[in-house]
Protein backbone atom coordinates (compact mmCIF):
# COMPACT_ATOMS: atom_id res chain seq x y z
CA UNK A 1 0.00 0.00 0.00
CA UNK A 2 1.12 3.15 -1.27
CA UNK A 3 0.19 6.02 1.11
CA UNK A 4 0.66 9.56 0.61
CA UNK A 5 -0.39 12.74 3.37
CA UNK A 6 -0.33 15.65 2.15
CA UNK A 7 0.19 18.82 4.87
CA UNK A 8 2.86 17.44 7.80
CA UNK A 9 1.75 19.41 10.73
CA UNK A 10 0.52 17.70 14.07
CA UNK A 11 -2.43 15.21 12.45
CA UNK A 12 -0.74 14.47 9.11
CA UNK A 13 2.56 13.34 10.48
CA UNK A 14 1.04 12.03 13.54
CA UNK A 15 -0.78 9.48 10.78
CA UNK A 16 2.79 8.93 9.51
CA UNK A 17 4.28 8.25 12.66
CA UNK A 18 1.50 5.50 13.64
CA UNK A 19 1.80 4.06 10.06
CA UNK A 20 4.96 3.91 10.15
CA UNK A 21 4.88 2.11 13.84
CA UNK A 22 2.23 -0.09 12.20
CA UNK A 23 5.04 -1.30 9.67
CA UNK A 24 6.95 -2.16 12.38
CA UNK A 25 4.04 -4.64 13.67
CA UNK A 26 4.02 -6.14 10.41
CA UNK A 27 2.36 -3.82 8.43
CA UNK A 28 3.70 -3.09 4.53
CA UNK A 29 2.93 0.23 3.64
CA UNK A 30 5.30 3.23 2.17
CA UNK A 31 4.33 6.83 3.21
CA UNK A 32 4.97 9.21 0.90
CA UNK A 33 5.12 13.08 2.66
CA UNK A 34 4.28 16.22 0.70
CA UNK A 35 4.50 19.67 1.83
CA UNK A 36 5.13 23.20 1.06
CA UNK A 37 8.34 23.41 3.04
CA UNK A 38 11.85 21.31 2.20
CA UNK A 39 12.54 21.71 5.72
CA UNK A 40 9.31 19.86 6.78
CA UNK A 41 10.23 17.27 4.42
CA UNK A 42 13.48 16.68 6.10
CA UNK A 43 12.32 16.83 9.26
CA UNK A 44 9.30 14.39 8.82
CA UNK A 45 11.89 11.80 7.71
CA UNK A 46 13.80 12.58 10.38
CA UNK A 47 11.44 11.82 12.93
CA UNK A 48 10.45 8.42 11.02
CA UNK A 49 7.07 9.83 9.99
CA UNK A 50 7.36 9.49 6.26
CA UNK A 51 9.24 7.43 4.07
CA UNK A 52 10.03 9.82 1.58
CA UNK A 53 8.68 13.49 0.47
CA UNK A 54 8.37 15.79 -1.90
CA UNK A 55 6.92 19.29 -1.76
CA UNK A 56 5.63 18.78 -5.55
CA UNK A 57 1.89 17.56 -5.19
CA UNK A 58 1.21 15.55 -8.14
CA UNK A 59 4.31 13.54 -7.73
CA UNK A 60 3.75 12.83 -4.31
CA UNK A 61 0.63 10.86 -5.06
CA UNK A 62 1.13 9.55 -8.60
CA UNK A 63 0.59 5.96 -7.72
CA UNK A 64 -1.10 6.65 -3.94
CA UNK A 65 -3.64 4.39 -3.28
CA UNK A 66 -4.55 5.93 0.22
CA UNK A 67 -4.07 10.47 0.02
CA UNK A 68 -4.44 11.41 3.58
CA UNK A 69 -5.27 16.04 2.95
CA UNK A 70 -3.88 17.45 5.78
CA UNK A 71 -4.03 20.90 5.28
CA UNK A 72 -5.62 23.72 7.14
CA UNK A 73 -9.93 23.39 5.61
CA UNK A 74 -9.14 26.33 3.38
CA UNK A 75 -6.47 24.72 1.04
CA UNK A 76 -8.48 21.19 0.84
CA UNK A 77 -10.42 21.80 -2.18
CA UNK A 78 -7.58 23.85 -3.77
CA UNK A 79 -5.66 20.70 -3.09
CA UNK A 80 -8.04 18.31 -4.21
CA UNK A 81 -8.51 20.34 -7.50
CA UNK A 82 -4.58 20.19 -8.09
CA UNK A 83 -3.96 16.39 -7.40
CA UNK A 84 -7.28 15.04 -9.39
CA UNK A 85 -5.31 14.85 -12.80
CA UNK A 86 -2.57 13.15 -11.22
CA UNK A 87 -4.40 10.43 -9.21
CA UNK A 88 -3.91 6.39 -10.32
CA UNK A 89 -7.32 4.62 -10.63
CA UNK A 90 -9.00 2.96 -7.83
CA UNK A 91 -6.91 6.15 -5.39
CA UNK A 92 -8.85 6.67 -2.21
CA UNK A 93 -8.92 10.26 -1.02
CA UNK A 94 -9.64 11.48 2.68
CA UNK A 95 -9.09 14.34 4.30
CA UNK A 96 -9.29 15.38 8.39
CA UNK A 97 -11.25 18.73 8.30
CA UNK A 98 -13.35 19.95 11.53
CA UNK A 99 -16.14 20.91 9.07
CA UNK A 100 -17.34 18.38 6.20
CA UNK A 101 -20.51 19.98 4.35
CA UNK A 102 -18.94 22.35 2.23
CA UNK A 103 -15.96 20.16 1.36
CA UNK A 104 -17.67 16.74 0.94
CA UNK A 105 -20.24 18.49 -1.53
CA UNK A 106 -17.48 20.17 -3.20
CA UNK A 107 -14.67 16.93 -3.16
CA UNK A 108 -17.27 14.83 -4.29
CA UNK A 109 -17.89 16.63 -7.31
CA UNK A 110 -14.49 17.14 -8.21
CA UNK A 111 -13.40 13.55 -7.52
CA UNK A 112 -12.91 11.92 -10.82
CA UNK A 113 -14.67 8.64 -11.88
CA UNK A 114 -12.44 5.60 -10.61
CA UNK A 115 -11.20 7.29 -7.67
CA UNK A 116 -12.73 7.98 -4.53
CA UNK A 117 -13.26 10.63 -2.22
CA UNK A 118 -14.54 9.71 1.80
CA UNK A 119 -14.68 12.83 4.38
CA UNK A 120 -13.01 12.37 7.56
CA UNK A 121 -12.74 14.23 10.53
CA UNK A 122 -10.11 12.60 13.46
CA UNK A 123 -11.32 14.59 16.44
CA UNK A 124 -7.80 15.17 18.52
CA UNK A 125 -5.74 17.50 18.92
CA UNK A 126 -3.53 19.58 20.91
CA UNK A 127 -2.68 23.78 21.43
CA UNK A 128 0.47 23.08 18.82
CA UNK A 129 -0.06 22.58 15.48
CA UNK A 130 3.14 21.89 14.23
CA UNK A 131 5.34 18.26 13.08
CA UNK A 132 7.06 18.70 16.20
CA UNK A 133 3.98 18.03 18.29
CA UNK A 134 3.14 14.82 16.06
CA UNK A 135 2.76 11.69 18.52
CA UNK A 136 2.16 8.23 16.88
CA UNK A 137 -0.52 7.82 19.31
CA UNK A 138 -2.45 10.96 19.16
CA UNK A 139 -5.33 9.36 17.99
CA UNK A 140 -5.42 6.27 19.98
CA UNK A 141 -8.89 5.86 21.70
CA UNK A 142 -10.10 9.14 19.49
CA UNK A 143 -13.34 9.40 17.76
CA UNK A 144 -12.35 10.06 13.99
CA UNK A 145 -15.65 10.64 12.09
CA UNK A 146 -16.45 9.26 8.61
CA UNK A 147 -19.04 11.07 6.64
CA UNK A 148 -20.29 9.32 3.62
CA UNK A 149 -23.09 10.22 1.69
CA UNK A 150 -25.13 8.73 -0.96
CA UNK A 151 -22.39 8.75 -3.15
CA UNK A 152 -19.53 7.30 -1.08
CA UNK A 153 -18.05 4.08 -2.14
CA UNK A 154 -18.73 1.37 0.28
CA UNK A 155 -15.24 -0.60 -0.22
CA UNK A 156 -13.78 3.19 0.12
CA UNK A 157 -15.18 3.93 3.09
CA UNK A 158 -14.21 0.25 4.68
CA UNK A 159 -10.78 0.75 3.26
CA UNK A 160 -10.21 4.31 5.11
CA UNK A 161 -12.21 2.76 8.21
CA UNK A 162 -9.45 0.00 8.26
CA UNK A 163 -6.87 2.73 8.32
CA UNK A 164 -8.44 4.60 10.90
CA UNK A 165 -8.45 1.65 13.08
CA UNK A 166 -4.95 1.02 12.34
CA UNK A 167 -4.28 4.31 13.39
CA UNK A 168 -6.08 3.77 17.31
CA UNK A 169 -8.60 5.68 16.01
CA UNK A 170 -12.25 4.92 16.98
CA UNK A 171 -14.75 5.06 13.44
CA UNK A 172 -17.96 6.74 13.93
CA UNK A 173 -20.42 7.50 10.92
CA UNK A 174 -22.21 10.31 10.23
CA UNK A 175 -23.99 12.36 7.62
CA UNK A 176 -22.01 15.52 7.13
CA UNK A 177 -24.92 17.81 7.63
CA UNK A 178 -25.14 16.24 11.46
CA UNK A 179 -20.92 16.15 11.86
CA UNK A 180 -21.13 19.77 11.40
CA UNK A 181 -24.13 20.23 13.61
CA UNK A 182 -22.24 18.42 16.24
CA UNK A 183 -18.72 19.69 16.39
CA UNK A 184 -20.71 23.29 15.77
CA UNK A 185 -22.04 21.84 19.55
CA UNK A 186 -19.05 20.41 21.42
CA UNK A 187 -16.43 22.35 19.74
CA UNK A 188 -17.50 25.47 17.29
CA UNK A 189 -19.67 27.00 19.67
CA UNK A 190 -17.71 26.42 22.74
CA UNK A 191 -14.68 28.20 21.12
CA UNK A 192 -16.74 30.98 20.14
CA UNK A 193 -18.00 31.08 24.24
CA UNK A 194 -14.12 30.65 25.34
CA UNK A 195 -12.53 33.56 23.31
CA UNK A 196 -15.83 35.94 24.16
CA UNK A 197 -15.11 34.89 28.19
CA UNK A 198 -10.93 36.47 27.56
CA UNK A 199 -12.33 39.38 25.30
CA UNK A 200 -15.29 39.90 28.33
CA UNK A 201 -11.99 40.59 30.58
CA UNK A 202 -9.88 42.26 27.95
CA UNK A 203 -12.88 44.79 27.46
CA UNK A 204 -13.14 45.24 31.46
CA UNK A 205 -13.47 48.59 32.58
CA UNK A 206 -13.07 47.81 36.46
CA UNK A 207 -10.83 45.22 37.96
CA UNK A 208 -8.82 43.96 34.92
CA UNK A 209 -5.38 43.96 36.75
CA UNK A 210 -6.95 42.05 39.53
CA UNK A 211 -8.52 39.79 37.43
CA UNK A 212 -5.84 38.92 35.57
CA UNK A 213 -3.84 38.29 38.63
CA UNK A 214 -6.19 36.30 39.78
CA UNK A 215 -7.15 33.90 37.27
CA UNK A 216 -6.91 30.84 38.63
CA UNK A 217 -7.33 27.54 37.48
CA UNK A 218 -11.24 27.37 36.62
CA UNK A 219 -10.79 30.26 34.34
CA UNK A 220 -7.62 28.71 33.20
CA UNK A 221 -9.62 25.77 31.87
CA UNK A 222 -12.63 27.07 30.75
CA UNK A 223 -10.66 29.52 27.90
CA UNK A 224 -8.00 26.91 27.43
CA UNK A 225 -9.08 26.22 23.73
CA UNK A 226 -9.46 30.14 23.14
CA UNK A 227 -5.32 29.73 22.95
CA UNK A 228 -5.60 27.38 19.70
CA UNK A 229 -4.34 29.30 16.81
CA UNK A 230 -6.99 31.60 15.16
CA UNK A 231 -6.51 30.80 11.69
CA UNK A 232 -8.31 27.54 12.72
CA UNK A 233 -10.68 29.14 14.48
CA UNK A 234 -11.60 31.26 11.49
CA UNK A 235 -11.69 28.29 9.40
CA UNK A 236 -14.20 26.94 11.51
CA UNK A 237 -16.52 30.00 11.86
CA UNK A 238 -16.50 30.49 8.11
CA UNK A 239 -16.90 26.67 6.58
CA UNK A 240 -19.48 25.95 9.50
CA UNK A 241 -21.14 29.32 9.82
CA UNK A 242 -24.60 28.37 9.78
CA UNK A 243 -24.28 25.15 12.89
CA UNK A 244 -22.26 27.26 14.75
CA UNK A 245 -24.56 30.51 14.46
CA UNK A 246 -27.47 27.85 15.30
CA UNK A 247 -25.41 26.93 18.03
CA UNK A 248 -24.81 30.39 19.52
CA UNK A 249 -28.49 30.96 19.14
CA UNK A 250 -29.10 27.75 21.32
CA UNK A 251 -26.61 28.41 24.11
CA UNK A 252 -27.51 32.42 24.22
CA UNK A 253 -31.39 31.01 25.40
CA UNK A 254 -29.70 28.52 28.04
CA UNK A 255 -27.74 31.69 29.24
CA UNK A 256 -30.65 33.53 29.66
CA UNK A 257 -32.54 31.49 31.05
CA UNK A 258 -29.67 30.88 34.10
CA UNK A 259 -29.15 34.49 33.94
CA UNK A 260 -32.90 35.01 34.66
CA UNK A 261 -32.75 32.51 37.68
CA UNK A 262 -30.06 34.58 39.22
CA UNK A 263 -31.84 37.76 38.41
CA UNK A 264 -35.06 36.25 40.78
CA UNK A 265 -32.68 35.15 43.51
CA UNK A 266 -34.54 31.74 42.87
CA UNK A 267 -31.75 29.12 44.95
CA UNK A 268 -33.65 26.14 44.20
CA UNK A 269 -34.28 27.03 39.92
CA UNK A 270 -30.49 28.06 40.35
CA UNK A 271 -29.86 24.58 41.82
CA UNK A 272 -31.91 22.73 39.12
CA UNK A 273 -30.17 24.76 36.22
CA UNK A 274 -26.64 24.05 37.77
CA UNK A 275 -27.40 19.77 38.72
CA UNK A 276 -28.94 19.52 34.92
CA UNK A 277 -25.74 21.01 33.99
CA UNK A 278 -23.30 18.67 36.64
CA UNK A 279 -25.57 15.18 35.74
CA UNK A 280 -25.33 15.83 31.55
CA UNK A 281 -21.02 16.51 32.42
CA UNK A 282 -20.97 13.82 34.36
CA UNK A 283 -22.55 11.89 32.38
CA UNK A 284 -20.23 12.24 29.68
CA UNK A 285 -17.01 12.22 31.54
CA UNK A 286 -17.49 9.90 34.08
CA UNK B 1 -1.46 29.98 69.40
CA UNK B 2 -4.04 28.54 69.54
CA UNK B 3 -6.28 28.13 66.08
CA UNK B 4 -9.86 26.84 66.27
CA UNK B 5 -10.98 25.69 62.27
CA UNK B 6 -15.05 25.50 61.78
CA UNK B 7 -15.63 23.44 58.86
CA UNK B 8 -13.65 20.09 57.87
CA UNK B 9 -14.05 20.08 54.17
CA UNK B 10 -11.87 20.75 51.88
CA UNK B 11 -10.36 24.34 52.86
CA UNK B 12 -10.71 23.61 56.38
CA UNK B 13 -8.85 20.41 56.40
CA UNK B 14 -6.18 21.67 54.07
CA UNK B 15 -5.44 24.72 56.42
CA UNK B 16 -5.15 22.29 59.49
CA UNK B 17 -2.72 20.14 57.04
CA UNK B 18 -0.88 22.91 56.31
CA UNK B 19 -0.61 24.52 60.24
CA UNK B 20 0.33 20.98 61.73
CA UNK B 21 3.05 20.63 58.77
CA UNK B 22 4.71 24.02 59.81
CA UNK B 23 4.45 23.07 63.47
CA UNK B 24 6.69 19.98 62.32
CA UNK B 25 9.00 22.92 61.29
CA UNK B 26 8.61 24.81 64.12
CA UNK B 27 6.06 26.52 64.70
CA UNK B 28 3.94 26.18 68.05
CA UNK B 29 0.37 26.03 67.18
CA UNK B 30 -2.56 24.21 69.06
CA UNK B 31 -5.37 23.12 66.31
CA UNK B 32 -9.00 22.55 67.14
CA UNK B 33 -11.33 21.38 64.33
CA UNK B 34 -15.03 22.08 64.43
CA UNK B 35 -17.26 19.70 62.44
CA UNK B 36 -21.32 19.02 63.01
CA UNK B 37 -19.89 15.46 62.54
CA UNK B 38 -18.25 13.04 65.13
CA UNK B 39 -17.00 11.10 62.06
CA UNK B 40 -15.87 14.23 60.56
CA UNK B 41 -13.45 14.92 63.54
CA UNK B 42 -11.86 11.63 64.04
CA UNK B 43 -11.62 11.39 60.21
CA UNK B 44 -9.46 15.18 60.63
CA UNK B 45 -7.37 13.96 63.47
CA UNK B 46 -6.69 10.15 62.35
CA UNK B 47 -5.48 12.38 59.32
CA UNK B 48 -3.20 14.94 60.85
CA UNK B 49 -5.22 17.88 60.53
CA UNK B 50 -6.08 18.91 63.81
CA UNK B 51 -5.13 18.01 67.40
CA UNK B 52 -8.36 18.26 69.04
CA UNK B 53 -11.99 18.76 67.92
CA UNK B 54 -15.56 18.80 68.94
CA UNK B 55 -18.81 19.63 67.99
CA UNK B 56 -19.65 22.25 70.04
CA UNK B 57 -18.74 26.00 67.97
CA UNK B 58 -18.39 27.87 71.68
CA UNK B 59 -16.51 25.38 72.98
CA UNK B 60 -14.66 25.06 69.92
CA UNK B 61 -13.61 28.69 69.82
CA UNK B 62 -13.37 29.18 73.40
CA UNK B 63 -9.59 30.06 74.11
CA UNK B 64 -8.78 30.84 70.17
CA UNK B 65 -6.27 33.44 69.18
CA UNK B 66 -7.69 33.02 65.56
CA UNK B 67 -10.78 31.20 64.31
CA UNK B 68 -10.87 30.03 60.33
CA UNK B 69 -14.87 29.47 59.44
CA UNK B 70 -14.42 27.35 56.79
CA UNK B 71 -18.03 26.77 56.16
CA UNK B 72 -20.28 26.88 52.93
CA UNK B 73 -21.08 30.45 52.77
CA UNK B 74 -24.50 30.70 53.65
CA UNK B 75 -23.49 29.59 56.77
CA UNK B 76 -20.73 32.34 57.65
CA UNK B 77 -22.99 34.81 59.16
CA UNK B 78 -25.35 32.34 61.14
CA UNK B 79 -21.44 31.26 62.65
CA UNK B 80 -20.43 33.96 63.35
CA UNK B 81 -23.57 34.86 65.90
CA UNK B 82 -23.28 32.09 67.38
CA UNK B 83 -19.77 32.17 68.70
CA UNK B 84 -19.77 35.63 68.94
CA UNK B 85 -20.25 35.21 72.76
CA UNK B 86 -17.65 32.80 73.12
CA UNK B 87 -14.77 34.51 71.64
CA UNK B 88 -12.02 35.65 73.86
CA UNK B 89 -10.38 39.31 74.00
CA UNK B 90 -8.45 39.68 70.97
CA UNK B 91 -9.63 36.83 69.02
CA UNK B 92 -9.23 37.63 65.32
CA UNK B 93 -12.04 35.59 63.20
CA UNK B 94 -11.42 35.25 59.22
CA UNK B 95 -13.43 33.38 56.45
CA UNK B 96 -12.95 31.98 53.50
CA UNK B 97 -15.98 32.56 51.62
CA UNK B 98 -15.67 33.39 47.60
CA UNK B 99 -17.90 36.65 47.94
CA UNK B 100 -17.38 39.18 50.71
CA UNK B 101 -19.37 42.06 50.51
CA UNK B 102 -22.39 40.74 52.37
CA UNK B 103 -20.25 38.88 54.45
CA UNK B 104 -17.90 41.87 55.43
CA UNK B 105 -20.58 43.75 56.14
CA UNK B 106 -22.26 41.89 58.51
CA UNK B 107 -19.61 40.39 60.19
CA UNK B 108 -18.08 43.76 61.09
CA UNK B 109 -21.12 44.57 62.41
CA UNK B 110 -21.51 41.13 64.42
CA UNK B 111 -17.97 41.29 66.08
CA UNK B 112 -17.89 42.80 69.38
CA UNK B 113 -15.55 45.08 70.53
CA UNK B 114 -11.79 43.94 71.46
CA UNK B 115 -12.12 40.87 68.70
CA UNK B 116 -11.63 41.40 64.89
CA UNK B 117 -12.51 40.38 61.79
CA UNK B 118 -10.75 39.92 58.52
CA UNK B 119 -12.56 38.77 55.36
CA UNK B 120 -10.43 36.27 53.32
CA UNK B 121 -10.36 34.33 49.90
CA UNK B 122 -8.41 31.81 49.66
CA UNK B 123 -8.57 31.09 45.61
CA UNK B 124 -7.83 27.57 45.59
CA UNK B 125 -10.29 24.45 44.96
CA UNK B 126 -10.78 21.48 43.55
CA UNK B 127 -14.02 19.87 42.65
CA UNK B 128 -14.06 17.42 45.67
CA UNK B 129 -14.62 19.14 48.45
CA UNK B 130 -14.67 16.91 51.26
CA UNK B 131 -11.83 16.30 53.45
CA UNK B 132 -10.24 13.57 51.74
CA UNK B 133 -9.49 15.51 49.15
CA UNK B 134 -7.79 18.13 51.53
CA UNK B 135 -3.87 18.96 51.15
CA UNK B 136 -1.26 20.73 53.15
CA UNK B 137 0.05 21.89 49.60
CA UNK B 138 -3.38 23.44 48.61
CA UNK B 139 -2.85 27.02 49.46
CA UNK B 140 0.48 26.78 47.52
CA UNK B 141 1.48 29.52 45.28
CA UNK B 142 -2.31 30.53 45.37
CA UNK B 143 -3.74 34.03 45.46
CA UNK B 144 -5.50 34.50 49.06
CA UNK B 145 -7.24 37.60 49.08
CA UNK B 146 -7.96 39.52 52.27
CA UNK B 147 -10.40 42.35 51.94
CA UNK B 148 -9.71 44.56 54.90
CA UNK B 149 -12.29 47.98 55.51
CA UNK B 150 -11.63 51.43 56.90
CA UNK B 151 -12.93 49.34 60.14
CA UNK B 152 -10.34 46.58 60.10
CA UNK B 153 -7.82 46.49 62.46
CA UNK B 154 -4.44 46.77 61.30
CA UNK B 155 -2.59 44.31 63.51
CA UNK B 156 -5.20 41.88 62.87
CA UNK B 157 -4.93 42.15 58.74
CA UNK B 158 -1.32 41.70 59.59
CA UNK B 159 -1.64 38.53 61.88
CA UNK B 160 -4.08 36.90 59.14
CA UNK B 161 -1.27 37.54 56.20
CA UNK B 162 1.09 35.77 58.41
CA UNK B 163 -0.69 32.74 58.21
CA UNK B 164 -1.47 33.09 54.91
CA UNK B 165 2.06 33.44 53.92
CA UNK B 166 2.97 30.28 56.30
CA UNK B 167 0.41 28.22 54.49
CA UNK B 168 2.03 29.07 51.46
CA UNK B 169 -0.83 31.27 50.17
CA UNK B 170 0.08 34.81 48.30
CA UNK B 171 -1.53 37.42 49.72
CA UNK B 172 -3.26 39.95 47.61
CA UNK B 173 -5.34 43.12 49.54
CA UNK B 174 -8.65 44.19 47.72
CA UNK B 175 -11.79 46.35 49.12
CA UNK B 176 -14.98 43.92 49.37
CA UNK B 177 -16.82 44.84 46.54
CA UNK B 178 -14.01 45.03 43.85
CA UNK B 179 -12.92 41.31 44.92
CA UNK B 180 -16.56 40.36 44.43
CA UNK B 181 -16.31 42.34 40.71
CA UNK B 182 -13.12 40.47 40.24
CA UNK B 183 -14.53 36.76 41.02
CA UNK B 184 -17.85 37.57 38.87
CA UNK B 185 -15.20 38.17 36.34
CA UNK B 186 -13.22 34.97 36.75
CA UNK B 187 -14.96 32.31 38.34
CA UNK B 188 -18.73 33.35 38.71
CA UNK B 189 -19.95 34.21 35.52
CA UNK B 190 -17.59 31.58 33.91
CA UNK B 191 -19.57 29.22 36.08
CA UNK B 192 -22.69 30.48 34.54
CA UNK B 193 -21.05 30.13 31.03
CA UNK B 194 -20.14 26.73 31.21
CA UNK B 195 -23.26 25.44 32.77
CA UNK B 196 -25.33 27.30 30.07
CA UNK B 197 -22.90 25.37 27.56
CA UNK B 198 -23.73 22.12 29.02
CA UNK B 199 -27.31 22.79 28.78
CA UNK B 200 -27.15 23.41 25.86
CA UNK B 201 -26.21 19.93 24.69
CA UNK B 202 -28.98 19.14 27.85
CA UNK B 203 -31.51 20.85 25.32
CA UNK B 204 -30.20 20.21 21.89
CA UNK B 205 -33.18 18.81 19.75
CA UNK B 206 -30.68 17.49 17.20
CA UNK B 207 -27.70 15.29 17.34
CA UNK B 208 -27.81 15.24 21.36
CA UNK B 209 -26.67 11.75 21.95
CA UNK B 210 -23.69 12.23 18.71
CA UNK B 211 -22.71 15.32 20.71
CA UNK B 212 -22.27 13.17 23.84
CA UNK B 213 -20.11 10.59 22.47
CA UNK B 214 -18.02 12.93 20.31
CA UNK B 215 -17.35 15.30 23.01
CA UNK B 216 -13.91 15.16 23.81
CA UNK B 217 -11.03 17.40 25.54
CA UNK B 218 -11.83 21.02 24.45
CA UNK B 219 -15.26 20.55 25.75
CA UNK B 220 -14.57 18.62 28.76
CA UNK B 221 -11.78 21.98 29.83
CA UNK B 222 -14.13 24.68 28.90
CA UNK B 223 -17.10 22.85 30.77
CA UNK B 224 -15.54 21.56 33.81
CA UNK B 225 -15.85 24.06 36.80
CA UNK B 226 -20.30 22.98 35.48
CA UNK B 227 -19.03 19.42 37.40
CA UNK B 228 -18.61 21.29 40.79
CA UNK B 229 -21.13 21.21 43.86
CA UNK B 230 -24.32 23.11 42.44
CA UNK B 231 -24.78 24.59 46.19
CA UNK B 232 -21.69 26.50 45.58
CA UNK B 233 -22.91 27.89 43.05
CA UNK B 234 -26.08 28.55 44.61
CA UNK B 235 -24.39 30.47 46.98
CA UNK B 236 -21.78 32.27 44.11
CA UNK B 237 -24.76 33.44 42.40
CA UNK B 238 -27.20 34.27 45.59
CA UNK B 239 -24.72 36.20 47.56
CA UNK B 240 -22.89 37.60 44.80
CA UNK B 241 -25.55 38.37 42.38
CA UNK B 242 -25.22 42.22 41.18
CA UNK B 243 -21.42 41.57 40.36
CA UNK B 244 -22.48 38.52 38.36
CA UNK B 245 -25.36 39.47 36.85
CA UNK B 246 -23.43 43.08 35.45
CA UNK B 247 -20.05 40.58 33.99
CA UNK B 248 -22.61 38.28 32.61
CA UNK B 249 -24.12 41.55 30.56
CA UNK B 250 -20.63 42.17 29.73
CA UNK B 251 -20.29 38.49 28.41
CA UNK B 252 -22.57 38.58 26.20
CA UNK B 253 -22.00 41.91 24.79
CA UNK B 254 -18.76 40.56 23.93
CA UNK B 255 -20.08 37.36 22.44
CA UNK B 256 -22.82 39.11 20.12
CA UNK B 257 -19.92 40.78 19.23
CA UNK B 258 -18.34 37.68 17.95
CA UNK B 259 -21.09 36.51 16.57
CA UNK B 260 -21.89 39.55 14.50
CA UNK B 261 -18.62 39.26 12.61
CA UNK B 262 -19.19 35.37 12.11
CA UNK B 263 -22.61 36.33 10.70
CA UNK B 264 -20.71 38.94 8.31
CA UNK B 265 -18.51 36.13 7.33
CA UNK B 266 -15.76 38.76 7.97
CA UNK B 267 -12.54 36.54 8.58
CA UNK B 268 -10.36 39.47 9.42
CA UNK B 269 -12.37 40.46 11.79
CA UNK B 270 -13.12 37.00 13.10
CA UNK B 271 -9.44 36.86 13.18
CA UNK B 272 -8.59 40.20 15.01
CA UNK B 273 -11.05 38.91 17.77
CA UNK B 274 -10.00 35.24 18.54
CA UNK B 275 -6.30 37.08 18.22
CA UNK B 276 -7.38 39.39 21.42
CA UNK B 277 -8.36 36.29 23.23
CA UNK B 278 -5.53 34.48 22.85
CA UNK B 279 -3.03 37.43 23.30
CA UNK B 280 -4.61 38.17 26.67
CA UNK B 281 -4.96 34.27 27.56
CA UNK B 282 -1.72 33.69 26.89
CA UNK B 283 -0.62 37.38 28.88
CA UNK B 284 -1.99 35.19 31.77
CA UNK B 285 -0.95 31.77 31.30
CA UNK B 286 2.14 32.32 29.48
Amino acid sequence: MRIAIIGLGLIGGSIGLGLKRCNVEGLTCQVIGISRREETIQAAIDRGAIDEGTTDLKLGVKDADLVFICTPISLIIPTLKTIVPALKQGAIVTDVASTKGLIVAQAEKLTPKGCFFVGGHPMAGKEKVKLEAAEADLFKGATWVLTPTDNTDKNALETVAEYVALLGGKVMKMEPKLHDLVVAGISHMPLAVAAALVNTIAEAKEGQAEMKKTAASGFRDTTRVASGDPILGVDMFTTNKAAVLKMIVAFKASLSNLEKVIKDGNAERIKAELEKAKSLRDSIYG
